[in-house]
């Protein structure tokens, strides 16, 4: 049977309430979920090593009857590098070109955020100091979705920020280990592995154990329990975002290969059944030539099953009016990824206000900047692009406030403070900023 | 009744476990709260601003039976500029320096962050575009904590930032609207003020009514149902951090006029009966000096039973071995308010790596950088300073990347991101970057 794509008009009556219908997503609670991660995590924080010892052995059906003590969990820096050697010398030179430009883009990251001071008139110094988190846990998922990318794009920018301490964690389900995974970790700065995962991974982590160190932040994908286990512990510790299904949506002029961007579509929605492929395009010859390549590209795909019920469920084809306005609904969609595949696509991007990541012209399709061009794959999902940002070094730095007041400058603060301070009914306040005044001739 | 605050030796044995014993806190989830706020926010999800009409009548007694309308909420800037007209000319000024001030810092924070691009030979150009959030919303509590200094340090960011339409809510109880909140509002660039309040006033900014529009994150205190209901939009909107109990830690060489140090500490503890104030000395007999003028100057304070709960419960004087040790101890607690009252504090400041904001100097109380410095007055609290900032333009803008790879950069990227992909079984991903490679000769 032919794949049924949903295809839209924005001309038509009704098309902001199919396309509020289409965006749709709100993640689901289970219950069942909460509670467990909650017992998981309340038992991590009492018993420590122990607890974690004991699911880890139980979920991931640790094999010989399961570890009998933590250190069993460690990976040494040798056995890293031993995979990093031992990879296909394709892959450890891709793995290490990636590495490199992700680093390389992360260093401009890192080079604008450099914190200031100045000094006013009277002597009062003012600033903003830049500072390095001191130790953050990366969360690396396991089994059949363990993602070596996922270990560079996370862990790099810890290291490029100058965290001292990079814990990542990864469970290996049977014990058993995926190499690329960890010759991704042996280039990446990873100071420590440890193949644990889950919920019991996320309170080990931001409690703290008898052999691991509570750390300042958590980072990381994972399924139902860690991003429920993440919500819990958010506040004791850092959390990124809780990302949602994946999206790429496409600004088409009509001016490229429709096979193209049949396939960037297709790149999107053979992450998951509810990941969202979206093509926006005023062509609607264009559009149909596209949908030909679906048609006739779906069924050479490893992964079709995935991508024909993403593309049914959560897909669309959208013609627009103008890609004035394309790039109108864009910012409403604000998607987490945009690709312009357009002639001049400069254009349509000054436009766009609201996007995780810009993906410009016909050659940049959304697979190279998920792997190397160098910029961040962790992006906003779900319409937070409107307020949110890629993962960055700036998410493992922080600032503090400078303020040094001069003797001069305590005389002319110190009655603006008070005098607020009196109004707000904050008398210690006031008082405080009075005693700096010298007594009047 | 004399005070008794604790005192605490760092040379003594049990010292450690003192000091996280007087450090915990742990903020509880009141589960009658949780479930009254999750009605509130699926009856105003549903019903719009009927539902907001009749929790604001009910909740703050709006006199004379209630308004009838929406419209009757909002404050024109009429109203708001004959509040700033009609304010004593002390406040008015001391209001509107405040306001330069803060704007004057916060524009230093919107020139650090600029983005950039950059071209790689291959003509292949990254980058990370700056862009302001659309729409914010401030919460701003009414009643007795009605503070126009919070107005103006969660708004001016903002509007430093470009936000396009800043929306400030504050509940009205009983009517009685605070003429220095609604001043403050027409300083600090304020688009709407609408007296509405609680779990009821965040539903409607987050999810938007007929008369009132979604914004994309919402800033500002509240009490324990405006927090909880923060916390379950957040995801849909962006949030600024649940603050904890106010706090400051005072590292004093002993050269400081006692007074002086015993007033900042009382200008902590007069925020709340949980708020914490710690003193950091080397020097056991400014200690005692320290309690005398504590003594001494408590009967004068009019706040002085909440300064003594606070003081009692949370506080803590503390004997150090040296300068150098009070800097390590104040970097684990990774306090709100750091000051660094000694001679010479820029060598103690240049070993502090976590803290809100540090007060350097005898002169730079916190009182001076609550209201006036500049710096922003909201910032981490409960040693969430290891991982996140003070309040800044910073939170009203985000990035996006860019990237636009040229023909040429598309053949050596699209290798290794093929590479890779195969790598991870994503083969949509891997023909994506295949498709944009030349035929080779």
């Amino acid at each position: 049977m032919p794949i049924q794509i949903r295809k839209l008009d924005s001309s038509q009556d009704g098309f902001q309430q199919s396309l509020d219908t289409l965006l749709a997503f709100e993640a689901g609670t289970d219950a069942a979920i909460e509670a467990s991660v909650a017992n998981i995590l309340a038992d991590v924080k009492t018993r420590g090593d122990a607890a974690v010892l004991e699911y880890t052995n139980r979920f991931d059906r640790i094999p010989h009857g399961g570890a009998a003590e933590m250190a069993a969990f460690d990976i040494s820096q040798a056995e890293l590098q031993a995979a990093l050697n031992g990879l296909p010398s394709a892959q450890r030179e891709a793995l290490q070109i990636a590495a490199q430009r992700i680093r390389a883009f992360h260093e401009r990251q890192r080079e604008e955020l450099r914190g200031f001071t100045y000094t006013e008139p009277d002597g009062t110094v003012l600033g903003q100091k830049i500072t390095p988190l001191d130790r953050v846990g990366i969360y690396v998922p396991g089994g059949k979705a363990a993602y070596p990318s996922s270990v560079l794009m996370n862990a790099i920018p810890a290291h490029v920020a100058g965290v001292a301490e990079i814990i990542m964690v990864v469970p290996t389900p049977d014990g058993v280990k995926n190499q690329m995974v960890l010759a991704a970790a042996a280039i990446a700065g990873v100071t420590r592995v440890i193949t644990i995962g889950g919920a019991q991974a996320v309170g080990a982590l931001a409690y703290g154990t008898q052999t691991i160190a509570a750390v300042d932040k958590i980072v990381g994908p994972g399924n139902a329990y860690v991003a429920a286990a993440k919500r819990r512990v958010f506040g004791i510790v850092g959390i990124d975002m809780i990302a949602g299904p994946s999206e790429i949506l496409v600004l088409c002029d009509g001016t490229t290969d429709p096979d193209w961007v049949a396939m960037d579509l297709f790149s999107q929605a053979e992450h998951d059944e509810l990941a969202q492929a979206i093509l926006l395009c005023p062509d609607a010859d264009y559009i149909a030539q596209v949908e030909e390549s679906i048609a006739k590209l779906l069924p050479t795909m490893p992964r079709q099953a995935t991508i024909s019920t993403s593309l049914q469920d959560r897909g669309a084809l959208i013609k627009v009016r103008s890609m004035e306005e394309a790039c109108e609904i864009a910012n409403a969609i604000a998607a987490e990824h945009l690709e312009i595949s357009a002639d001049n696509p400069q254009q349509w991007a000054e436009r766009i206000r609201h996007a995780g990541a810009m993906f410009l012209g016909r050659f940049s399709s959304e697979s190279l900047g998920d792997y190397c061009c160098g910029p961040n794959h962790v992006l906003p999902t779900s319409r937070t692009a409107r307020f949110s940002s890629p993962l960055g070094v700036y998410d493992f730095q922080k600032r503090s406030s400078i303020i040094h007041v001069s003797e001069a400058g305590a005389q002319t603060l110190g009655r603006v403070a008070a005098t607020l301070a009196y109004g707000e009914g904050l008398q210690a306040h006031a008082r405080s900023a009075e005693l700096r005044l010298k007594p009047q001739p």
